[in-house]
């Protein structure tokens, strides 16, 4: 499988060496096999906790933008989802993924066992660890979208069978050497296969499940801010920086290979890339909404950062310093009118999930050809709808069917009590003079 | 002393050579020596990095877990305790380890210093560094059962005592090589060393100390919540994400060496397991207070993670996948349950540190025989009991003499202002609107 | 460039071959142009986004220690700088430093391209990547002084200024080649070029800003502490965990190779100083308050160890880990009683970062000639002097020409709600019951 994905990212390479990197490009490699076996290995394990460690990034975004009587819950949600991903993507998901056959759609369920030889070029618990976190990254994603109404434990359902069985099929038509990526499609390390993944599953789950109580008036007339005001801007920041650090590895580590200096040379280009896509969504949504709306709105300059991320994950590794600062730009610009898209639509995203993850995933995930020559638009537009429309119909009759079985939302008493009295019994902030 | 350590561990690497790794195993390793020393080096400084974090996440669990009156003081005691117990483990605590005798029970008083070689096989500084966050770790552990009725500089003093003598003591009995290693005790990372040594001394402290004004009924009807309601959940949550990142490093480190494939596919299969041994505590948790309790409590699963984390520590390199899980979950209920217990003997422990690190480290110890042949139940039992009345009886003996002279706990009056008050002037929380 | 630093450096190497390493120093290396070149390539990412994430330090830091008024805008601030700092230093500064003529005084305005070669030793992106985080973290520096009453996009344009071009003018005097470098001055990690240049900058900022209102009487009295109590320690402190583990990236990547074994122990050593002079900062802090003012007071602890950890940066190498606990120790020292200069001054340095950073910086990079033989005082004086002057003058120019033109400080009323509803709108904390 490793293979097929190697083959899919080859040109890319070759392209940085035509850049200019002859003296590194004509040379054979002189590190030994089980040098870059550790080499490769290392990248792995170090990107691999940094992607870990996204999962208390979002934990800190969603407790700090949902209001103060749903943060309890929001933490038990984020911490619970990492534990059942990991454990559904080790049962169930990985096999599913890449033991599909080549140019297939799905694999088998055959629980993940260590198969390590020293001719793969790299631990196969590294990779295990490295694409698992992938795996609960793309649920973490659907956490916030949905918070302040849902119940805990059908939300723990759904978590389940997103890791253990969604996500796995459209990893697989890609990185298991699946479908799509015999067609060509192109997706570095998961603007579509992780971010819109998450995102599609949580527009399908908002819809679904509907606005908080009071969220949107019927006339369409905005509805007070302060009961729905974010409970801590400090804790939405720092889950940002975390996630921003964490990226380094999302993208840095999905270069999978560290063994050559033509390796180390595209994981600092990616690191670079993924750096000023950042720095570009939050500029970019800092100018909107100072020039547009008056107010520098630090809560879309954090989510436009997010966007920006997400938008040059589909090809951290091609573009220029300047056009990783632009794809990033236009990923903080979706994000900004991406909110107000969803909330003229009634759509209630309590953290800004959809637009940082769904929208900003579409436009990173079709700007690649403009980049890298070896992506067509038509593959991409093939991908993107396909993984889009797969999740989004499949989440929407899993979210429907759960609705009417075990039941979605809190009971209206609940709701207004706050989620974390009802689910949790544990309030978020006990602060006394 | 490290190729004592190296001896204790090597069945654990023949065995993974077993499992089907001939290709690997079988061949001479062709790293140089010099790249093999960068190699595990470069894993002690990295996992070194990753123990140092977990002071912050220590530091955030405890913080969010006492009351807002006395936060400033819980963070002073984190950042105090971590700096003192370095200081320490450089001046006296490193060569009482690492100095032993063969077989022996202590070493000598002398000032950590470099003695790099390149046939010791990596940089001694790196290895002092490992050691150390080692010492500051089980040092934290104490820090939050103790809270918000200790003095600050009689708690700095046993930090001191703590990271500079006992633990290097029991530290040495196993690693140093000394009596506990020659009998065949197993303790890869520290569930008994570190966790089990840092929760008997909190035990013994909570004991001596007393429970805080109004924690228990004299009648053991239960007190009110409120009083003791935990500050904030979210820094509970991402101290305890910060933890189990650390937590990478802590066990990933202990294999003390990256500079062949099969340690680079041990260091992979520790990860794993630290990771799913986390992910069955906070399962468990869950489900046993959503089930037993009504509510799914936040805290519990969050302590439930510890706890699954300590389980492991002991053995994350034999158990398979399923095993980790399972070691890892029965750590969280015991968890759940030890805090019940200690709740029931009206021993007020703040943060919940005796269950996670002390009762769930005596677990993980004992159980390492199930997975790893080379250990035995009976050496595992000694090991536990010995380290554990040693450290508790010596700790009992300190916290009282210290209560006899300097003092240990706060004033009446002091203790209703709250520390931050009466310790370090210092307001946690200023919110105004 | 980077020969000139290697010229500047090699020294600290020799000595610690000469201080008994002499089995790794008689030794010819024997690892691989390539391999090195990864090393050394891993080296700069690893401490790269170990200092990138000081970014979410200095947002804890000062979130907590500004008012709840106006925490929103300092984590814009602080995102906003990091974005806007990385991009001028890919599009102006890393040229301004790095194009430097030897010995001379200035670069030229290109933006950096990719110039990997293996002959280098190591990927040119990696490196940009460590620099770019550097400049990023010297604008940080600024951010919190003037917090509370400057407006947020006057705040951006110095930014881009400061990252720009002042920031590489004096980099370049040093780590390009430039005159000072010539000279012989000697500032390994940048106590000078980072500290005290991001703290003198801040410094010339806070006096033309003047205090926020009602924080100095007339009299001379103090001012009732309550209206200006820090928002949230814990987050304070989390920042500060968080930038004690960056340096670690700051310090060790400033060794720039990782591709020998005497390289590694050198990063190891550093590793420990960094650790030590930090703890020293701290516990220095934490006895002279209690000592001095009868209470412990955890904000100067916090501060202390910055404070620490800026007197080791200019030379974390050489000294033992006595002498590292010293220095550092002195730093603490110095930001307590420099706090209390300030507001003796009446500059209101809302974080404390000119005590910490600039007055810090100065004691370190001046006592570096008792540890480096290399280095004399009178080079370290004119060092100090130069950059500081330069840098303090300069920034004052551009404040001053900012306060005329677009105008620096925010109107009465608008400082009295508070900068958050002012120029975010959005508020830090809402927390209901």
């Amino acid at each position: 499988m490793t293979k097929m994905i190697k083959l899919i990212t080859a040109p890319l390479y070759s392209l940085v060496i035509l850049m200019g990197l002859t003296s590194i490009g004509n040379a054979e490699t002189t590190v030994s096999a089980e040098v870059g076996f550790i080499f490769n290995t290392l990248l792995f394990l170090i990107c691999g906790f940094l992607v870990m460690f996204m999962a208390a990034g979002f934990a800190m975004l969603e407790s700090g933008m949902v209001t103060s009587k749903s943060v309890s819950v929001i933490c038990a949600k984020n911490i619970g989802l990492f534990s059942i991903a990991g454990i559904m993507f080790w049962l169930v998901g990985y096999n599913l993924a890449y033991g599909i056959p080549e140019g297939g759609y799905i694999g088998t369920i055959i629980p993940w066992s260590d198969s390590s030889a020293i001719e793969t070029g790299y631990s196969d618990g590294s990779d295990w660890y490295f694409q698992m976190v992938f795996c609960a990254t793309t649920v973490s994603i659907v956490s916030g979208a949905m918070a302040e109404r849902i119940k805990l434990w059908p939300f723990f359902l759904f978590a389940a069978i997103l890791a253990g069985i969604l996500y796995p099929i459209v990893m697989g038509w890609q990185w298991g050497g699946g479908w799509l990526a015999e067609l060509g499609f192109s997706d570095f390390a998961g603007s579509t296969l992780v971010h819109s993944t998450g995102g599609a599953a949580a527009l399908a789950g908002a819809i679904i499940i509907g606005p908080r109580l009071g969220r949107f008036t019927k006339s369409g007339a905005p509805a007070p801010i302060k009961p729905f005001a974010a409970s801590s801007i400090p804790l939405v920041t720092v889950g940002v920086f975390i996630l921003w650090l964490g990226w380094f590895g999302f993208n840095g580590g999905s270069q999978l290979a560290m063994g050559t200096a033509a390796d180390a040379i595209a994981v600092s280009t990616i690191f670079i890339n993924t750096f000023l896509a950042g720095a570009g969504g939050v500029m970019a949504a800092a100018t909107v909404t100072r020039l547009g709306f008056g107010k520098t709105d630090v809560v879309q300059m954090l989510n436009g950062c997010i966007g920006g991320l997400v938008a040059i994950t589909a090809e951290p590794l091609m573009p220029s310093p300047l056009a990783a600062i632009l794809i990033g730009g236009v990923g903080g610009v979706i994000v900004v009118y991406g909110t107000k898209l969803l909330f003229a639509l009634q759509i209630d995203d309590v953290v800004g999930a959809i637009p940082a993850h769904l929208f900003a995933g579409i436009w990173g995930t079709l700007i690649v050809p403009a980049t890298n020559p070896d992506a067509s638009f038509s593959a991409q537009l093939i991908g993107v709808l396909a993984v889009n429309i797969f999740i989004f119909i499949v989440a929407y009759i899993v979210w429907s069917i759960m609705k009417a079985t075990v039941g979605l939302r809190l009971s209206k008493e609940a709701e207004t009590k706050g989620t974390d009295v009802s689910e949790t019994g544990v309030i978020a902030y006990a602060i006394r003079d």
